[in-house]
């Protein structure tokens, strides 16, 4: 089957799927989690069999702790799809609801955004978390893991789209593609697939972007910026930057840049450089700040540069203005973060930063769809429609709008033969 | 200036535009209602000049109508300009407040999409509609109208820029471009430019969808469908066919393609063929229609195409699923309605149809934002993101999240010294 073909059949599924009833989905997401664990001997084999081969690939550590699914992750994945099916159907919701006229009402109702391309890292666990999202949002989805967990997927994705059709889901919902040729051929898809997500590299990203007419939902880099205010407690200020650095470093919510007010800089730098210090983390500044500390120059790319390593760039600034230009100029919109005893200041802040998350007086590290209690979370979105910031449940639906009359013509309205009533009804869509 | 710098200048006021209160923008909006309302004279010369020019150069008679800015229009917008005033702040609404632990607080709080570029036909009365929305709704604005207008709407921006300046709208929030050349250079700008809403021409619209990496929200095709169920009263179905292809062809919600069930064909079609003569509608069916009334034969293209004028394509079906695959195969996604007595089929052709708006027993001209009871609209959108349908004050505001904290870190759950509270808050984001 071409992926022009196999797109088609995700896209025509996921029509039907969009009609599944809430009891068929989570029935489908039990039996999901009841063949993993039936099956469990296979897919830890097929993980042995992508291990050995890593292994003897010379893959670096972190990368084969990633791939590993033990026992361990199991548990945690069918904990995880526990916990989505206790979630509310984020389908079939009645957003808002009005009498045009008598006997014309119209209903905005949420439904699947449609077939959905992910694209993700070397974690086998985030096949089965992605496809289980996208089931219970309605979603059809093709799936392209790391080539390092090859046999891995393809045994979580046999079990998972046989016990779902079991279930009674839509044949044809989910597809798996295997091969960076396949990803390609599917960006081309604009005619079947919705949406694209990618979660990787920087470059990965934006080579999807630059490369797609699909709209793709996600974020290229994360330039994470705190701002320690003149007001701010330095040791609050303290505990914030090194959390949000060091906590860990190769993730898009850690902290890349580092902001100090001119009158707090003599008090707080010193006190940085020790934890920075202790903690091995190298440190970059601008003139102002190797004045007061001894630390590397910083220029006009460090500003720009997701490090996802023990290294800082740190800028003194002259005010919160020039620290909000800072971020807007040279952040991601990802996550930044302000810490102040001024509630001014971070209102100002917060409302002037131009970022999917901002925050006052805490670690940039929150920013996590688990962390805010959303559930589990398809990725974190830096653009500006849609869904910004963790996308869960909720930014996998979008709305259609429903008219319900008895024989209404619009020729009756525009010849002022009736007029509109546009009376609030407060009333669910009545035809499910 | 260049188009670069000009974009920027709007991106940047836009974000000081983000944090005005409704009343500023509402008092704004009272102060260009005034002053267009003030400057009548200068508006009307600019638009006779405009329509002289035009006339001169032999611009179909329904253009020249649409340029004409008179007495009558400009009572139109200022009531329009009114009635925004009366609507809702859609920004700084609390969408989700979570505690996440104690003095951790999660807020989820709509903001303006940022910077916003426009391109719309002839009608210089959407200049003040499109430039009043994006100003109620937080978003700076590049306003490109069509060159026939050049004139007024010099006249119209000049006005709304300088009144809603003086009333403390931060400067450089609104833009007027005049030229093709300035169009193609802001769609480079996806460094300042958020969304991009055209509006126009099929070709044109798909020409902008080509050839920008911005989002672009709106419709190139309006392929409506309009299915006649057999159990559907076919005098209403008639009524509904009528209106939805007459009451104005011009139209993106007008009907193109007309499906008629077997079991109904041979009474419905010939009354459908005496009204479509006596309305000087030309039919086109496929070879079961050609069977039963006169009509040339539609080919596979007649499925595709948006006539815009008094024709119609005509396919008799088998089935209610037949209905539903022709219209999710060759439909635009806009306005697709369902004529029929049976309830269960109305339930099952509304969830399966993948189209914004999806009409039981009312004519497809029904899809508009002023209909719908959302006041104006900038526009329709067919896409599957963010907003779908007509696209009003809702569709110019996205989302921020805003975390709270009182110097909390990660690390202390990470290591377990700390959990999650995840509990409901029902609270307005507090720093306003």
């Amino acid at each position: 089957m071409s992926i022009a073909e196999t797109c088609r059949n995700v896209k025509s599924a996921a029509i039907k799927l969009a009609a599944c009833s809430t009891e068929i989905k989570n029935s489908a997401l039990a039996k999901i989690a009841q063949e993993l664990a039936a099956h469990k001997e296979e897919i830890f084999r097929a993980n042995q069999e992508d291990l050995r081969r890593s292994e003897a690939e010379n893959i670096p550590m972190p990368l084969l702790k990633r791939l590993k699914f033990d026992e361990s992750k199991l548990d945690d994945v069918i904990s995880g799809i526990n916990s989505l099916i206790r979630l509310e159907d984020p389908v079939g919701r009645t957003l808002l609801s009005t009498e045009l006229d008598d006997g014309l009402e119209l209903y905005r109702v949420t439904c699947p955004v449609g077939a959905i391309g992910v694209i993700f890292e070397s974690r086998p666990d985030a096949l089965v978390q992605i496809s289980t999202l996208c089931l219970k949002s309605g979603n059809g989805v093709l799936l392209k893991g790391g080539s390092e967990a090859i046999e891995t997927n393809r045994a979580l994705a046999r079990i998972i789209i046989s016990a779902s059709e079991a279930a009674g889901i839509p044949k044809g919902w989910c597809s798996l593609l295997e091969t960076r040729y396949e990803i390609k051929e599917m960006l081309k898809q604009d005619e079947y697939i919705d949406l694209i997500i990618p979660r990787g590299s920087n470059e990965f990203v934006r080579y999807i972007m630059d490369n797609t007419k699909i709209p793709v939902m996600g974020h290229a880099d994360g330039i994470c910026h705190c701002y320690v205010d003149s007001s701010a407690d330095p040791e609050m200020a303290l505990r914030i930057v090194i959390d949000s650095k060091t906590q860990y470093v190769a993730v898009c919510n850690a902290l890349e840049t580092l902001l100090v007010h001119r009158d707090i800089a003599k008090t707080f730098l010193p006190m940085l450089k020790k934890a920075a210090d202790e903690k091995q983390v190298e440190l970059l500044g601008c003139s102002e700040t190797a004045a007061v500390i001894d630390v590397s120059p910083a220029t006009e790319d460090d500003w720009k540069t997701e490090y996802l390593d023990y290294k800082l760039s740190v800028r003194v600034v002259g005010s919160l203005e020039e620290a909000i230009d800072h971020i807007n100029t040279y952040g991601s919109g990802h996550t930044d973060a302000i810490v102040t005893n001024d509630r001014g200041n971070a209102a100002r802040f917060m409302s002037l930063v131009d970022s999917g998350s901002v925050f006052w007086n805490c670690s940039t590290r929150f920013n996590d769809g688990y962390r805010y209690g959303l559930g589990a979370e398809v990725g974190i979105s830096t653009g500006k429609l849609h869904a910004r910031g963790p996308v869960g449940l909720d930014g996998l639906v979008i709305y259609k709008y429903l008219l319900i009359g008895n024989g209404h013509i619009v020729a009756d309205y525009a010849e002022k033969r009736r007029t509109f009533t546009h009376r609030k009804l407060n009333r669910d869509f009545p035809l499910h």
